[in-house]
């Protein structure tokens, strides 16, 4: 891999970045769970399930008010009166709220609502709008392109770190490949990657690693052995139902079991501090 | 392969979309040759390479004034000055100009200097961006996305479409794989496959496709041979000194003996007529 | 790429190695055709193949014994019996027989009969079985494994070559990816690789490679306008019966008139005499 | 997913498969570790190697006498010779060896001296060898091949079973694709995919999966949390001077190291006792 980055590089900041949203630390070495479904699609739809999540113990809440489908016939989420229904349930729940933003021109409206700033996968090479979100100060989350490279993916976080905002989050969310049992190819060897050549937090997202819910469990505990500073999940009162990557969401309860278990293997993760994470 | 869309279909519409850019038609049968340098260096640079590339009968001047980098450090082209440059040399030479755009905010300032707009492969899932080319009247041309499947391309030309510009051009480009012999795979099966399901143009870019200067010449022969509607090729007077995508352009002497051969095997292609791209 | 090998290398070998299959001559400019059924499956059927793809133009004639399949509960070819029907044909047309090997305990027998042994895309990595058919002196066929890079193709046959048998044509008949449109990608780009890197000679195998019969003519023409010493192409009388790959093969009239528009493209190649291959 | 398969299925046996080699289970819930050098190259070697892994909580020792090698020039293992220094070592350890055959010829010979018989990804397709080791009662490790489908996978463990031999145990050990950070692309989601459809055992390969030791317990870990029943790791004394995949092992001491940490989490992974593993 290409070493010729600056402010991304472990070289530049030797000591991990920790991206604070609230009273919420990502990169710390305690894991944090972000959840919530694909789109916000109505007032009931985002507050039963940020007030579920919450209570299973998410840390952040996700949802999209401006969705990238790939037919412009697909719904297209709704737009800033998503923005709003999200500031709704936050003001409900305290969760600071994740979503994101497609075009360079929505940075200040967006910004004005979300606690994080998502980046998705199709736009991570779109410098303009890495340009844009690097030039506010809301904290930024990076997912992964389709097919991005780890020199590349770092060089995305490069642009908006060399606008001047230093809060970068990183997402792996699975790549395409020929897998014929998932939707992609969730590449957990990323996340020790990114830990060796960069200092900014990686989580993972495995709702749309796999497309498979009942993957999510199994590959979300891998994701925080393997490192992550946090896991990404699509969570949904009626996944069936849901306007966008419909079947492919946890319900309320599936996703409380598996709270269950993370939080058990996040007390014996814990046990070993922050040497846990002493690879590579 | 999902066949949810409309206007990009060839059920929507059975014959051929011809796309006119002054008095040059793409998708009528007989193919074009688009020349020119990744980037816009200088006035002699772009000048030279168009008048070379004219009289070795190119149809089309590429040349890139706003660039999308990996590296935020790397020469990001020379903007508005680098779109003058390129009318200068379409003033000399009488060659339409064929140019990349990055961020909807510059489609107008763009669209009043190209004759035919260029979206990225980074940029073939940014709706807005494509939504932006869609609302204005100069042509466009879509490159496929680096692991794009043909639905996928075909629904990013359909948000072009739907907005009400119906002059779209689509353009393979090389797939991330493997290979440890090329840049990229390029993918010519696509071309049959876009004949078959859509009335658009598909021309090849062998340039990026390989990366690999030696082989542009038998890549751009087997994309005609395979129906192509047009081939367009990196052409830079001196590729190592290039300030993007350095040595893999051909020089311009090479670029006149590939069109040679070029000339030569269209000449064969023509005397099947239309009946020649009969399949599939 | 690494370029450690010996007897495959172009270094090693500058001028082209000709491949003899009787009067048939692979790699001397003149690309010869190979085809037949992706199976034999009874007398009738290669007979009938067999004097059709004669008649049409075809130099040599494809047909498996010994298939190598998926699930151990399909077709797996009629073993010896299949080689006797193979012989037979050749008998009545003249045709040069070329057919797959899997076990190297087998390649007396299989040479006994065939012209040519092909080693399939699944055995590219079986070095028992390639030291096993360079040790005997029919030439080889050696397609190029799923997903290999041109590295370990030419490595594979460097085990062929060192054994002996300076016989060998390569094969690329489409690599593993995320197609939606094709049942494999296939990689063109190889042809002028291997003629830059190495002396064997190279053909393409469409059928394969597209999994589509309506891509097989612009992919066959595309190849051999890529300067391909040649393509191999399944033809069956009833592709829909067909107990090998059903519905992949071009029916005996498909494969005429494709045959009437490759002969007229050679022609024109031939206007070239070698110097259409001087790239790269 | 096709599901026309039949031995390897969950739905043919509902209950998971247990492969005993001597005392030590794979797919009983409790993870196993196979360790040792890629190839067995001395008495030294491979005894102070057993010696070490045995007291680190190795269970299985690897090692390989029969090295398929991409170059025909390249160190190809010992051989017979290697058997016996294999044998040696469980004699002093009491491990149970696995180790590769490539050949079906070979099969008895490695048979007499193997614990577990090893199909490479390269012999992933092998359908002669796999059938050689489905008529003998030994047990198998099957390794995925490079860019196989979950499918086909399953189906080559079809071909051992349906000989006869129902000690089939799967072993993911990444796949190729564009990665510029990692050997190949460790698909950890194969995990729970194959507990879903199959009830094969799976293991996992970091070594190959990434070929980077420092991303090896991470990846590991990861593994073993995703439900995998094992892990395969490459060690050696001296890692950079390994005749085969040198500068990928671990040494000694950093196995041991690793092993601390993977007890520790197998300790919280049997807390929960077999439901950990009752997705999906």
């Amino acid at each position: 891999m290409k070493e010729s980055w600056k402010y991304a590089s472990r070289q530049y900041q030797p000591e991990d970045t920790v991206v604070s949203i609230g009273s919420v630390f990502i990169g710390s070495g305690e894991p944090v769970v972000i959840a919530g479904p694909c789109a916000v699609e109505s007032a009931e739809q985002i507050v039963e399930t940020a007030l579920a999540v919450k209570e299973a113990g998410a840390h952040l809440l996700r949802g999209g008010a401006f969705k990238p489908r790939t037919s412009p016939y697909d719904f297209q989420g709704l737009g800033a009166k998503g923005l709003e229904l999200l500031a709704q349930a936050r003001e409900m729940t305290g969760l600071g709220i994740v979503t994101e933003v497609l075009d360079p021109a929505d940075v200040p409206l967006v910004a004005e609502y979300a606690d994080m700033l998502q980046i998705g996968s199709r736009n991570m090479y779109n410098y303009p709008l890495l340009r844009a979100v690097g030039r506010q100060d809301k904290p930024v989350l990076l997912k992964r392109g389709m097919s991005a490279t780890l020199y590349e993916f770092l060089m995305s976080a490069e642009y908006i770190l060399a606008e001047g905002n230093p809060n970068v989050v990183l997402c792996e969310r699975g790549i395409r490949g020929f897998s014929d049992f998932t939707r992609n190819t969730l590449d957990l060897s990323i996340v020790p990657a990114v830990k060796q050549y960069s200092h900014l937090p990686i989580i993972v997202d495995p709702s749309h690693g796999t497309g498979r819910p009942e993957y999510i469990e199994p590959m979300s505990l891998a994701a925080l052995a393997a490192g992550a500073d946090g896991i990404m999940v699509e969570v949904h009162p009626r996944p069936h139902r849901a306007l966008s990557d419909a079947d492919q969401a946890l319900t309320l309860t599936q996703f409380q079991e598996m709270m269950k278990k993370i939080r058990s293997f996040l007390e014996w993760r814990r046990s070993y501090g922050h040497s846990y994470l002493e690879h590579p």
